[in-house]
């Protein structure tokens, strides 16, 4: 069946466009017998030829101009690896107005505009798939749309920013802290120039937006993902964890509350028998768990080019096999409900926090006092002679209402016997 | 789109048909969103509707009759959850003679009868879906067969049995031998009565062939797969193994060497800092490498009524989008190659050997030579004083063809100083 040929138009010659294009090239031959037609690149855009890439392409398929790929009418698919959102959005848009699928890697594009990209290819019952968009070459939006759709999805817990993780990793194996492990993350190339993205955990929210949209079938505005970078964490934070049975691992969490779901991205205490807690270095893993199948885990590389080349040949290969059987858009968007977010001051956790405090009788008295008034139970405390003139107190709460705990540390900080409430994190028991 | 109403039939009652009777049911409402149509169970045939199952179907619904549910004209899609070969073969190539798509979770089925029922499902473009039939609810073959599509699978190593894998935990963690350990799996509920095709590997084994037959594109014949169980480990076993920075586990192993694929079951020495190495009590999970992705991992709950049910019913959405849009059979049989596998006799790895000796000069000396001289190269020797008058010897080699280290092992055990040549353990480094 199919026909002998699928022509792809790859928009974005860069990293992730190039690994495409090179998985293309290197399983050619199975990939047609799987995909029922050969799929090959006949055009690709990019606006600098001349920059170094993993591969290398024909003088006679470049051109600068992605619009002359869109009208190409021989062109079947677009791949959109330009990532960002100007001009990607406009080009997906337009691809498909010319009735042509998409196939994109642009998590900041999905989560921003996917509403009105999916229901563009909807009206026009054609395919938009983004698997590398989220975990580079581990399937996960596969997954939830088919393997996984009998199941009404009650979490899932990510660890989907290489680049935190190793900052992470670093600091919890070497002691280092966070300046001198970021400045190491860079040196080898795992965080850009200006990290802001991946340390203050926009990246994650994006792709936490994109998941959650799947697995709770209702969109995750990006406004409403509260995110918190990992910046504040200090080596201190990383012993007492150890010592309390836990690693900190910056998380995208997204649970069913029944009424409302909770979106956020922050870093948090684990358990060290968690699954996520042995996920190191720039790995990273999604933890699942669902109504039937309980709890899974994917795990695997979350970026590169190959590996996020691997995802969108594996989104080309359905597409084309769409396109052979005239079913392009069998999968629609499944955002068919509308859920609240709850607002994060309602969310309730266990929290771990780390203050500095006068040496004195009576104090770790009055502040334990304070969490009493505002309604937060404390679970465990450990108290230790700082080198200088005051003591450290390391507090582990009960599940606590984030409002409550706001509001206690708020007023304790203004006690005259604590110096400072030096850091505050949530802990996810599973 | 789509029609109103996909209906189900259900052969074999069980636990996991009951299972996905329950998931169908619980999730009707989203289900029939994401499949287009509600997908309903009208008919369920079982020998026996007076054991005890996790729900009830309703009388009417019931028969004895595998056929008559087969022959129902209004019935789209027959689910084959009875297990074994006979009389599930023939019923499941009834369904596909009577137009019908299957979805079964019948690993020895498919293992055994793979060739024949998907061959017969392509020549009638019908769907013959089997997620289920591998690690539970474990999305694993849909994967395999889309998203890593464009991969060279280059490895599978999976832990793919609850039992075995529950009785290594409990020898690892609780010093206990293999006997107390099985005896407990089987007062817990989580080895048969008769446990011999968990503990023997045949089990394994199964899944192996359905996943490499799909990962390598090549038929995996079942009398090909070399299997061994986990009988012979001992308590010594597991001290040896943690010291050396291993831990015991049953893998399924089918690897890509060029030339051939290798395909084996057996209890192997596995490094603590892999992945599969913190896969614990009756958790399954399964190792991938791709040519373009690099290594992943895939980690759940690998059997059970929901897990499963989760799996077959995922497939049924899959399915049933796939009868809305004319596009049964779109992902047909990928086993378009013929690759040999290689004998177990050529296969190179290390090896772990404990052995017990008389304690005398110049045995250790005698023993090392006979390695040497079958070309069997040692990494490391641990010599230790028993209890009784003898010594203990273990050797871990480095890679050798298993064929040298079976040669010098009997040449060593007809040594009148060796009293035993205890266990013999399989290393594999990733």
């Amino acid at each position: 069946m199919g026909r002998d040929l699928i022509r792809i138009g790859i928009l974005g010659f860069g990293n992730v466009g190039a690994g495409a294009y090179q998985v293309l090239q290197e399983n050619a031959e199975s990939i047609a017998l799987k995909a029922g037609s050969r799929l090959e690149v006949t055009r690709a855009a990019d606006i600098d030829w001349r920059r170094p890439r993993p591969v290398d392409l024909p003088q006679e398929m470049r051109t600068t101009d992605a619009r002359e790929v869109i009208a190409d009418p021989a062109i079947d698919i677009i791949v959109e690896t330009i990532g960002g959102t100007e001009p990607a959005l406009e080009f997906v848009l337009s691809a498909l107005r010319a009735g042509k699928c998409v196939v994109t890697s642009n998590k900041e594009l999905i989560a921003k505009h996917g509403r009105e990209i999916l229901e563009q290819a909807d009206a026009r019952g054609l395919d938009i798939y983004f698997e590398g968009a989220v975990g580079g070459g581990i399937p996960i939006i596969q997954p939830l749309k088919q393997a996984l759709a009998g199941n009404r999805i009650q979490s899932i817990v990510g660890i989907v920013n290489g680049t935190t993780n190793y900052i992470l990793t670093q600091m919890a194996s070497g002691g280092q802290d966070f300046a001198h492990a970021l400045a190491e993350a860079q040196q080898k190339g795992y965080a850009e120039p200006d990290p802001t993205d991946d340390i203050e955990g926009n990246d994650a929210a994006y792709k936490l937006a994109i998941l959650a949209s799947i697995a709770f079938n209702s969109r995750a505005p990006l406004e409403q993902i509260y995110r918190e970078g990992i910046s504040r964490i200090a080596p201190p934070d990383m012993l007492y964890a150890r010592e309390l049975g836990y690693v900190i691992k910056l998380l995208a969490i997204g649970r069913d509350r029944g009424d409302a779901v909770e979106l956020r991205v922050h870093p948090a205490f684990l358990p060290q028998t968690h699954p996520l807690a042995a996920v190191s270095d720039v790995f990273n893993a999604i933890f699942i768990e669902g109504s039937a199948v309980g709890g899974l885990m994917f795990y695997g590389r979350g970026a590169g080019a190959r590996p996020t080349g691997s995802a969108v040949v594996g989104d080309l290969i359905e597409v084309a096999r769409n396109l052979n059987r005239g079913a392009t858009g069998r999968i629609p968007c499944t955002c068919f409900e509308a859920r609240p977010v709850r607002p994060m001051d309602e969310v309730v956790t266990k929290h771990y926090v780390r203050m500095q405090v006068a040496d004195r009788p009576g104090v770790l008295a009055k502040i334990a006092a304070v969490f009493g008034e505002e309604g937060v139970s404390l679970a465990s405390v450990v108290q230790k002679t700082a080198s200088g003139e005051g003591a450290e107190i390391v507090w582990v709460t009960h599940q606590s209402v984030e409002r409550a705990v706001r509001r206690s540390l708020e007023r304790i900080a203004a006690l005259p016997e604590v110096n400072e409430v030096s850091t505050w994190v949530r802990v996810e028991e599973g």
